[in-house]
């Protein structure tokens, strides 16, 4: 589907671009897992130097005229607008975006996620607190130079999803919103998913937990020979710019054994997406990176409707025996309580699949106050736990726990999160649709691996293969021919927490 | 000591091939180590366009420019004349040779990686012969593109140590084979060189390998935020163009308990080098990458001179009893016997201190002959045979642990043995120039930590600061005051080998 000369013509320029990209999410990788602590600064140096290349590539005379000219090409397959599109995205903002800019705040952020750690490991927002105002300074500034129709918050949600707007963001959270507190409040009632789990604190042999990840992977049908599992603080996907190298992590911390388990099953989702994608995408600026709200509804869709599903929980079950002491006669019935547990906490990423929205609302709220100099960085603390009060009914304790629980801010990601409520909700749009195709239910398929085989090829040929060829709306209407809804989510919700 | 502010400006206009260098070298690392298997042709393209990258910055008109306005300035310093020197060498060599030709040498060599390691298994040279051929050709091409003054060989000599020949390669190891022949005739009568050792057979429990490593660095007071120890299949080293971020490998293959050891120790020699670098030389074209022959000699220095004595091996012999089994017992004259055998093997890196020279004097002629197109590929296996018949009065059993047994030639690195040599015959120069600055034996420092720290500072100040600001022959001097020797090393061999 990629036969126009000129288009190929750019995704041979492209692909100086490509290398240097594939390098910097190694980089990346490496930072997180491998690199020796002291070499921070000096990362920081490499990974600011190659942003500033790909920058100065895209804004070169030579690969601007190459772009002119495939533009200007006629009747183009999908494919090859979808590239285009990229290319001109990538070198719309690069202009708006002086060099000094771009590398300013790579350096920044460099610094800042230090500082964020240190403040985080000494419950001290007081030490990022300066860092952060720099952060806020320079990100209104972005949105000044990245220009916006309504407000400078539009700007932001579109670097991470095309197109997506405050207004919209707003109108869906008020749509969710009114939809969880009354579902909550239903939940409330149920002992299933309130009572609470024995085995939330029952601890377990961590040494044993990387065995049972890759046994979980191998559910999964994985493909060791494209994809690697290690161990972070915070667990993450990356990808090598190619389906042949990716890279997720989980993390071995705290006593709730749901965490790692779900980490790998999320990371697993993310990787899938890249390793899917048609061969001829490789090496192509159609690749990565994806659609932020699409590439969620992979993780979440295996994360939440496979993996915190029974009968998939059923495939774990033996396993989960193995690590003796109070696991050994544990029933599924059990398992299920203990990952789909309902409960308002501090914690986003150990958030259940409701209450999840909230922490997203809040910080939606928060970001664009600060964007809009509505609140100063000396009382975002205070704003923060008052909004938990009033969102979740429950007060942090800590700062580590409250607004420096996040590593996103520290990584000048201002206007990232919504993108996790879309692509969660979206995830239940896959889930009707692919049940729809296959005439089957997701949990017939959860709970064999050759179901789980039929549900990985579906999510390949409708979404994975397209990699980032269209945008995030364009997708879903190829796909299932409605716009994004949130009706099939609240189904979902409906019929798992309140009519099961 | 770098004051000039031209040469700050070639400084800073190098940092990006710094950057770019830095990710190679992270690149390298990765593959050896965790990076899945099915990605090696996507590693592959991101090497050589990077590689490339690197080609075409340093002969832009821009940085030739500022390596011009430079190089005219006067009264520089020695590590501004370094910086110079090592810049323009890298200008001179890609002036010779066209980007094309980097490139395609780039893809052949990352194919003939593969081509090797699977010959190797296979146990079949027919499988690697044809690349091999490739490699060899476009060698002989390189010779043309370099330049040299009496043969071709010297053209490669001079890529891995600035201005070495093949006539003075020829004159020290004609002055070598003549003190080693006889001094190995005379070993050969000494039970405790040459009874062989119970230990070389005994099984150990490897799972406790990684933790007896960690041990020795720390003998060796590593530092654990700049330095990581991992495993791969050939234990090597690995620097990202900064102090603060080294990584060395070792293996834990094979029954010998010696071989994980002394690549550990070995490979801390190198990463030492890179550690103990002056701060100012960060950043600098003067840092990376050494004299290999320098680098080498820190290597076996740290390997064989401190690694392989008694005193040193005494500090390991707690750690090794851990071990259990039959190590339970183990004496230190036991662990001496295993750490000094001395036997004619095919294996160059499990070779002895003294028929390791051996296997290179083979390696230099067969490469001479390949280069001069005195010898067909098909022909090479017979040669090599024949070869270790006459060095060594051994004949390889199979191609594996024959001609196939080294990476080199399949990363096109003819020319690279020899600096082996040289370098391990120079570590015994320093051995003497040590003790007598610090007016005591190695054997005496070697035995506990804080003398192991007043040799490290040793090699700091004398050695390892000045990167790669002086080449291999000025730098002995300056220390020294004398030319490279090999009576240091005669002198250590004997007696460590006939009048013990």
């Amino acid at each position: 589907m990629i036969h126009n000369k000129e288009i190929k013509k750019l995704i041979e320029a492209y692909k100086t671009i490509w290398a240097l990209s594939h390098f910097s999410a190694l980089g990346s990788w490496d930072l997180e897992t491998y690199m020796p602590s002291d070499a921070s600064a000096v990362r920081g140096e490499a990974m600011a130097k190659i942003g500033t290349m790909i920058q100065s590539i895209y804004l070169s005379k030579e690969f601007i005229n190459t772009f002119k000219i495939a533009s200007e090409e006629e009747d183009l397959t999908d494919y090859e607008k979808g590239i285009l599109r990229n290319v001109r995205r990538k070198i719309d903002d690069f202009t708006k975006l002086p060099p000094e800019f771009v590398e300013k705040f790579e350096r920044l952020i460099n610094q800042a996620q230090v500082a964020w750690r240190k403040a985080r490991e000494k419950d001290e927002f007081g030490l990022f607190a300066p860092i952060l105002q720099e952060i806020v300074d320079l990100t209104i500034q972005k949105t000044d130079l990245l220009g916006y129709e309504n407000e400078p918050y539009d700007a932001l949600l579109d670097q991470f999803e095309e197109s997506l707007t405050t207004n919209t963001v707003k109108e869906f959270f008020e749509d969710i919103k009114s939809f969880l507190l009354p579902t909550l409040e239903e939940v409330s009632n149920d002992d299933v998913f309130t009572s609470g789990s024995k085995l939330a604190n029952t601890k377990y042999d961590k040494s044993k937990l990387k065995k049972l990840c890759i046994y979980i992977l191998d559910l999964l049908s994985y493909d060791s020979n494209r994809l690697r599992l290690d161990v972070s603080t915070h667990p993450f996907s990356e990808n090598m710019g190619s389906k042949y190298d990716a890279r997720i992590t989980t993390r071995f911390e705290g006593s709730n054994l749901s965490r790692p388990i779900t980490s790998t099953i999320h990371e697993f989702g993310h990787a899938l997406y890249d390793m899917q994608t048609a061969e001829e995408l490789e090496y192509t600026p159609a690749r990565n990176p994806h659609s932020l709200g699409l590439h969620e509804s992979q993780s979440r869709f295996w994360e939440n409707i496979v993996g915190r599903g029974k009968p998939f929980l059923g495939l774990l079950i033996d396993e989960i025996k193995k690590l003796g002491g109070e696991y050994k006669d544990t029933e599924v019935d059990d398992l299920y309580k203990l990952f789909n547990t309902v409960k308002p906490g501090f914690i986003r990423v150990e958030a259940d699949e409701l209450t999840y929205h909230l922490h997203i609302m809040i910080r939606f709220e928060i970001e664009r106050m600060l964007v809009n100099k509505e609140v100063k960085i000396n009382e975002l603390s205070e704003l923060w736990n008052s909004k938990y009060k009033e969102y979740l009914g429950i007060e942090p304790r800590n700062q580590a726990e409250g607004v420096l629980q996040d590593i996103h801010w520290s990584m000048g990601a201002i206007g990232y999160f919504p993108t996790y409520s879309t692509g969660t909700i979206l995830s239940a749009t896959w889930k009707y649709k692919i049940e729809e195709d296959l005439r089957t239910n997701i949990s017939d398929l959860a709970g064999e691996k050759e179901g789980i085989k039929k549900i990985k090829l579906w999510l390949k040929n409708n979404i994975h293969k397209h990699g980032n060829v269209y945008v995030f709306n364009d997708l879903i209407s190829k796909v299932t021919g409605k716009s994004f809804e949130t009706e099939s989510w609240k189904k979902y919700i409906t019929s798992k927490f309140i009519s099961s």
